[in-house]
């Protein structure tokens, strides 16, 4: 009785035109870091326009903005569903803004057709997803989870921090609030979030939906390669224990190792230095950076293990040493089964071509899985573009996020 | 008639050892950087050593030491032979001191033995052979050989240039000395020096002198492979064009390329960087610094021409474009035949072993060969070890550089 309802498409699309203009650049990106004034503007503009069909707005602790349409039956939990207003320093317009949105479209299209549901509605945005403001992301919704701790809330550098209190107070945040955002996961049902996928997946194969199974969990290591110092000239090439020669063939060996033995894994060596540093020095040591991602959690772990004997194995064969040093273990989080179902069983609704696929980017939705029933879909990102003026989903695809978000809404309220 | 003659050896293990103490550190090896406090001591003992036995000393304009036993025949030529005093900061005793204490002790034995002789004989010991004082070595050499220019003698960092001339004044040295210090080509014989191998070849094979052929040309490069800086996660392997995949592919099949087919050259990676720089982008770029070395010049361009060529091959086959900056090209020295025969044909009067080889570090010769018939000879380092407290050369092959210098020397002045 509800599969006939679409969400206002020209709204939606004058919405995302009229946000992208809140710190908007001259290249037709967006620069809305989070706690700028753009962000205080975009924030304004979520409530006023949320609040001009009557919903009521309201901040939590940690300043997640959230537009609900409550339900009229005792003890109703709510479904959840939203993304975040800010963004990467010259960034796009798509990247978060189309999940909010599309989020506050599904609560003005439920509000016309006065469904009365039996579960709260709550369209939110989350609070410094991107991590400019705080140094490090997913702020709102670990607040939300109750996962922030004080160091959260300093900033990186210690003689800003008055200046970025003072940003929280213009925002509406204080610190003892945003540690007390948690929110009791009982009266939660469900949540959901559509988000550009900032990859090229969708867009090579020309299918309009990404049902995200799992997002990916990321290992971050600094590997030590530690050789000799030799003169450049004087020591046959044979005789050189060359630190940069053994990273260079690890990172040539561990790309190989994670396309032809780990499917659904990416890594990267996005950092490299060499000391001492010289024309004519063979390098001593050689630091490198590598990040490894995987949306399985035993998958990553067996991957993590192969590409660090890997490591092992490389420094034997050069005659080095080397030095593994863990620094950041983000767990995966898997996508919840029944609402994996919803947005598929939606998506079969309005006759939507989907896929399954993995998230490689982190999002507050692996967040939110630790506390509720969470799940996820992509739309495509022309190009794979992201976080730049030039990332671009078309019209057709924010309309379908629009309507997909809106029929697994009225899934995942169907049963109470 | 001469044949029989030999150098003193205790005399000469026991300058060594004297010497070693002037700027000499607690772990055995000495710091006498080029116009260092240590490094005018140095030169005031030589002086002091060489006019003990009524040899005359001189210095040029660019402060150059020489003792000198002159001949009395008229319109006599110099053979010349020496080294350099200074040694790289916490270097080893035997780099250029070895050369300066033979070719004074080849002059206090031949004065002893009150030969006559048809050439005038010039122990020398350049200045500056390390570049420690003026940032670019061979210094002295190229005084002599009229190859300096002001640049030359202006401090790296210009608001320490009047500390520098000081320096400069404190061991006899003006600019306008320094620029007139050129020696008359058809005033010179030859030139010989012994000096420390630096590397391990004679040590590991077991022979105590190898006669130089030709030092080392050295060729460097700044290479800068570029591609697109992506998103770590959300960009399949496939589809990446990461800079760095492309320089680590290039350091190693850039070793192989000259070890597989260019005997006699030897080349080095020994800085990179990349950028943006981060766990999580993929690097757009990467500048990796290379150093190229060979005896013979033609092969040295074969083999830049080879490597610049596998640069551009490995940039296509990864996407990548390639920029080659080319920095310096400091060109390869033959040594004389003639020389090389005198080396040999004393080798062969003292029954030494010796083998033909290349010099793969800079040295003084290098410059002296572009004004006069020039020779060089090594004798071993242990290990190979060099600019290092660590570096050693035995007694005995000491011993052996002071006889084979004396009787190369000896040869050369023979047809006057």
């Amino acid at each position: 009785m509800t599969g006939h309802l679409k969400i206002n498409k020209k709204r939606l699309l004058a919405d995302i035109e009229a946000l992208s203009k809140i710190g908007g650049t001259a290249d037709g990106g967006v620069h809305r870091p989070a706690l700028s004034d753009a962000d205080l503007e975009a924030r304004r503009w979520f409530r006023t326009k949320a609040e001009a069909v009557k919903l009521t707005v309201t901040q939590d602790g940690i300043g997640n903005l959230s537009a609900i349409w409550p339900s009229a039956t005792p003890g109703a939990r709510t479904v959840m569903f939203g993304s975040h207003l800010d963004t990467v320093p010259h960034g796009g317009r798509f990247d978060g803004a189309l999940g909010v949105v599309a989020a506050l479209e599904v609560l003005r299209t439920i509000q016309e057709a006065r469904l009365s549901l039996p579960c709260h509605l709550e369209a939110i945005s989350f609070t410094d997803e991107e991590g400019t403001a705080t140094g490090n992301g997913l702020v709102g919704s670990r607040g939300l989870a109750g996962l922030l701790d004080e160091e959260d809330l300093q900033h990186p550098r210690h003689e800003e921090q008055a200046g970025f209190e003072a940003r929280l107070a213009a925002t509406g945040i204080t610190i003892p609030g945003a540690l007390a955002a948690r929110r009791k996961p009982q009266t939660l049902k469900a949540w959901i979030e559509v988000h550009v996928e900032q990859g090229p997946r969708l867009d090579d194969l020309g299918i309009p939906i990404g049902v995200v199974t799992g997002i990916a969990g990321i290992y971050t290591y600094w590997l030590t390669f530690r050789g000799r110092a030799d003169h450049s000239g004087t020591i046959p090439l044979d005789q050189r224990r060359d630190a940069l020669q053994g990273a260079a063939l690890f990172v040539r060996r561990s790309r190989e190792l994670v396309g032809n033995y780990f499917e659904g894994g990416v890594m990267n060596c996005g950092m490299i230095d060499v000391s001492p540093g010289a024309f004519n020095i063979v390098p001593e040591v050689a630091h490198l950076a590598i990040e490894v991602r995987h949306a399985n959690s035993e998958k990553l772990g067996l991957m993590c293990e192969a590409i660090l004997n890997l490591a092992q194995e490389v420094a034997r064969e050069e005659g080095l040493e080397l030095e593994v040093a863990p620094l950041d273990d983000h767990q995966p989080a898997q996508m919840h089964p029944e609402i994996i179902a919803a947005i598929e069983d939606a998506c079969e609704l309005l006759d939507l071509p989907y896929k399954r696929m993995s998230s490689y980017a982190g999002h507050d939705t692996q967040i939110v899985a630790t506390i509720t029933r969470a799940g996820m879909f992509f739309v495509p990102s022309v190009g794979g573009i992201s976080h730049s003026p030039h990332e671009l989903t078309h019209a057709e695809d924010c309309i379908n996020a629009g309507n997909l978000l809106l029929h697994t809404v009225l899934k995942l309220t169907e049963s109470g």
